[in-house]
């Protein structure tokens, strides 16, 4: 009884209309918070990857109920081009309010390779487990009614961080807010996308087609980790990314290695080598020009950078490898930089289906991340001019008989249309704002980072609606995003939704 | 009627006792075809995959039957080691006999990945189709009843070639000439083996534990294809193998390619550069002293080299590749070196399961071709000394905390025992006596190749029992063994039958 006694008296301190807002908003999760991840569940349980239409459209559906719930007038934005998944649309007006900031996550999730999921996860088969897998953490159910949720545990499945953690956490934060009787002081909007994960081919149509709805003094992006610190971040860009698809071609028909080998080509063999020429043991990428049109940091962002808690020899060894790319650089010093991932390579198969075979063609998926100064289809001209650099004839499609016959390289390239970079100065009064707003919740010290590592289509609200975008992220840094075993820690969606109910009272 | 007629007359003077042996087992074998297709049929509709052990049980227990309804006497030999896939055997004793030949085929397949399959067709549902259907031909049913089936309509399952054709054609050799009221003379052996394609781990305690029952003037190895010309072939030996399979380390979870890219090393690029760094383009290997231990040629060899027909020109244009692997050597000339061959390659996904993202490890599978000289332990310790001197430190089991602390380079390498390669004399009396046996066959000229480029456990029957190997394949050139879409031309098991009739009756 005595240990409890403090807790009881905090929650009655709590109770009283005179604690701080995020106090209060605090209370009512805690007195929700198993309703709340009941409700996150089923949202998780639902496919959302690109090539699941309908299961996009049960996600949408599924968001709109939330919305319902909580009292938001909610409809769909289609795109002018057909099939596209829709935005799923909200708007609350505030009387009296000057301003609006639109709220952004994104309800699709990365691909999925179901057998690659570790612990006998499941991607769309939510499961709680008492921290992260990897480091002892283990499965778990529900603990029994009137225990509180312990905020370290885990709920692991596909999008639980990227981003329906996002999702989740604007509208509760609204929920909240709203049952503490405390009310928004601007007007909100909510703005969820779902081709977020597919580089957001059809986002500009949308803005170009729903502009009138869509004015507002700020968008506040709900996407991505908070710091590796644990620190709450604000973040004033992100950088642009775009996809290319490689496949290098080998025989006709696939070849047995004994018969053939040493003769036939091999197009894993020219694969790895081309891979092998665009970057060399440190990262640095060796495609001509690569880094060329990079624009400098300005003054005050290199100040920023300055301030950025530096966990890189922590985060290093929790990641366990000896040697980071680059050549002394910190972490966020390399993210200002343009970056080429492979993202994914293969020649037929290793493991239980490996073979004594040459196989036809070998395929690689390539990432560039972009930085400003950097447009997306100039990179992917160099990386092109580097492959043919290498020796190849390159293609847009399957090559014909008489390129199979005329030249000994082959690679198809497929390059998607990406997006470029975007950052947003940070000496804006509404920068300065969301910044208070946020530190209001909190009382370590708010990290200010000028770009994220990773992308959001940013620069597309620029482009259309001259808008304004600040990235406030939610999730925990070790959630696996874009990966198997993917995981949000319960108290960073907690803690998201005091950020986001936080800035929906902007002073 | 016209143009029948002829048929029916070469059907008559067929069916005379005096006609030539080979013609009285090619009218057995029309007699009898459908009947004949039907049971091989089933026989490749057993998965005999070495991941499938049940399957691999039921293959060999329906060979038994094959080998019932032949009026063999047949057992199965187990290997001491409990638990693998056992041989199975046969005998036919020919009173008054002196020489006795063991026929050896395998039954397992090589893995298989349905997924890589196309034209609809799935590894064990054998399907007909009137040609090569990446070159024109048409999945199809059997004719109707009455209609002769056509030798270029091809069989399509894992198999139907490597190995169960040899199978197929050795018992039918023996049931056709039993048919046809001709007596073989000489002892016969069948000896069926279930893990060739997992390189004959335990034949060797097989052929140690059975020594007496296994007594023979030589061995006749079923296996491989014919010439790409059509024309038979007998080979003296065979290329060794070893695989060796590598996993290249990155971070201990899966991280996003934007928060980490350019910061946290790629596994998939350092197996690139790794597997780059052991192949020039021209697939020369560039491991030290890889090809420093070959026996060269003996004269006759040469010799036989020089009269094998070179179709390279015709068979790289139909590969559909411009350049060849090495610096204007033969096909031959090239399989008599050995080789390393990337049998496959992956890192995280290509296709529909990209994601942006730097995986934990990538992996590879090399397939080391081995000729007279090359030992198999120590070809792969060559190429673990040029892993080394890569920079990597060489692991035999996952990385330890502090290997990860402590090395940059991490590389697990896992290799199998594999075999050595073997060659038989071609000047040897039975050799001689086979290569005339074949020719009875045939009106073109019979292909003597001292060695195939595909490999045998040949060294493992020349070190158990002192025994003599000669191949003589019956599959066509173009049969996909070991990969998708593996086939038989009809023709070819209809004149490997032919062959093998014709060896039953040595001189």
């Amino acid at each position: 009884m005595k240990a409890l006694l403090p807790l009881v008296l905090l929650t009655l301190l709590a109770a009283t209309p005179a604690a701080p807002p995020t106090q209060r908003v605090r209370q009512f999760r805690q007195a929700h918070e198993r309703e709340l991840l009941a409700e996150f569940g089923q949202l998780v349980a639902i496919s959302n990857v690109a090539a699941d239409s309908a299961g996009l459209r049960r996600t949408a559906q599924f968001i709109q109920g939330m919305m319902r719930r909580r009292g938001i007038a909610t409809e769909l934005l289609a795109a002018p081009t057909p099939g596209v998944p829709p935005v799923v649309f909200g708007e609350v007006r505030v009387p009296g309010a000057t301003r609006t900031v639109i709220f952004y996550a994104h309800y699709d999730g990365q691909p999925v390779n179901p057998a690659q999921w570790g612990y006998g996860l499941q991607p769309f088969r939510p499961q709680l487990a008492t921290g992260p897998l990897d480091r002892g953490g283990q499965l778990t159910e529900l603990p029994a009614a009137g225990q509180p949720l312990n905020p370290d545990w885990r709920l692991y499945a596909r999008s639980a961080s990227d981003d329906k953690a996002g999702v989740m956490a604007i509208l509760t934060g609204y929920e909240a807010l709203k049952a503490s009787k405390l009310k928004p002081n601007i007007n909100i909007k909510f703005f969820f996308e779902g081709e977020e994960e597919r580089s957001s081919p059809h986002l500009a149509e949308i803005l170009a087609k729903h502009k009138a709805r869509l004015a507002s003094d700020v968008w506040v992006i709900c996407d991505g980790p908070v710091h590796q610190s644990g620190r709450k971040q604000v973040v004033f860009g992100a950088r642009g990314d775009v996809n290319m698809r490689l496949t290098v071609y080998g025989p006709r028909r696939p070849l047995h290695s004994g018969h053939y080998g040493n003769w036939a080509p091999n197009p894993g063999l020219a694969l790895a080598r081309l891979l092998a020429s665009m970057e060399d043991s440190t990262g640095r990428v060796r495609v001509a020009g690569f880094y060329d049109d990079v624009t400098p940091l300005s003054p005050a962002e290199k100040a920023a950078l300055a301030q950025v808690p530096n966990l890189d020899e922590t985060i290093r060894q929790e990641l366990g490898f000896a040697r980071p790319y680059g050549t002394g650089q910190t972490l966020v010093e390399l993210l200002n930089q343009p970056s080429l991932n492979i993202n994914g390579m293969q020649s037929a198969n290793v493991g239980p289906a490996a073979a004594n075979v040459i196989p036809t063609s070998a395929a690689a998926v390539l990432d560039l991340r972009l930085v400003p100064g950097n447009d997306a289809q100039r990179q992917v001209q160099k990386v092109v001019r580097h492959i043919e650099a290498q020796g190849y004839h390159v293609l847009s499609a399957e090559p014909t008989d008489a390129e199979r016959a005329q030249y000994p390289l082959l690679v198809k390239v497929q390059a998607e249309p990406g997006y470029n970079a975007q950052r947003t100065r940070l000496d804006l009064p509404i920068a300065r704002q969301i910044i208070a707003a946020v530190q209001t919740t909190t009382t370590d010290p708010v990290v200010v980072l000028p770009t994220m590592g990773g992308s959001l289509p940013l620069y597309v609200f620029e482009q259309q609606l001259q808008a304004q975008t600040i990235t406030v992220p939610v999730a925990n840094y070790d959630n696996n995003q874009h990966a198997e075993n993917e995981n949000i820690r319960l108290g960073n969606l907690w803690e998201g939704l005091e950020t986001m109910a936080a800035i929906m009272q902007l002073k």
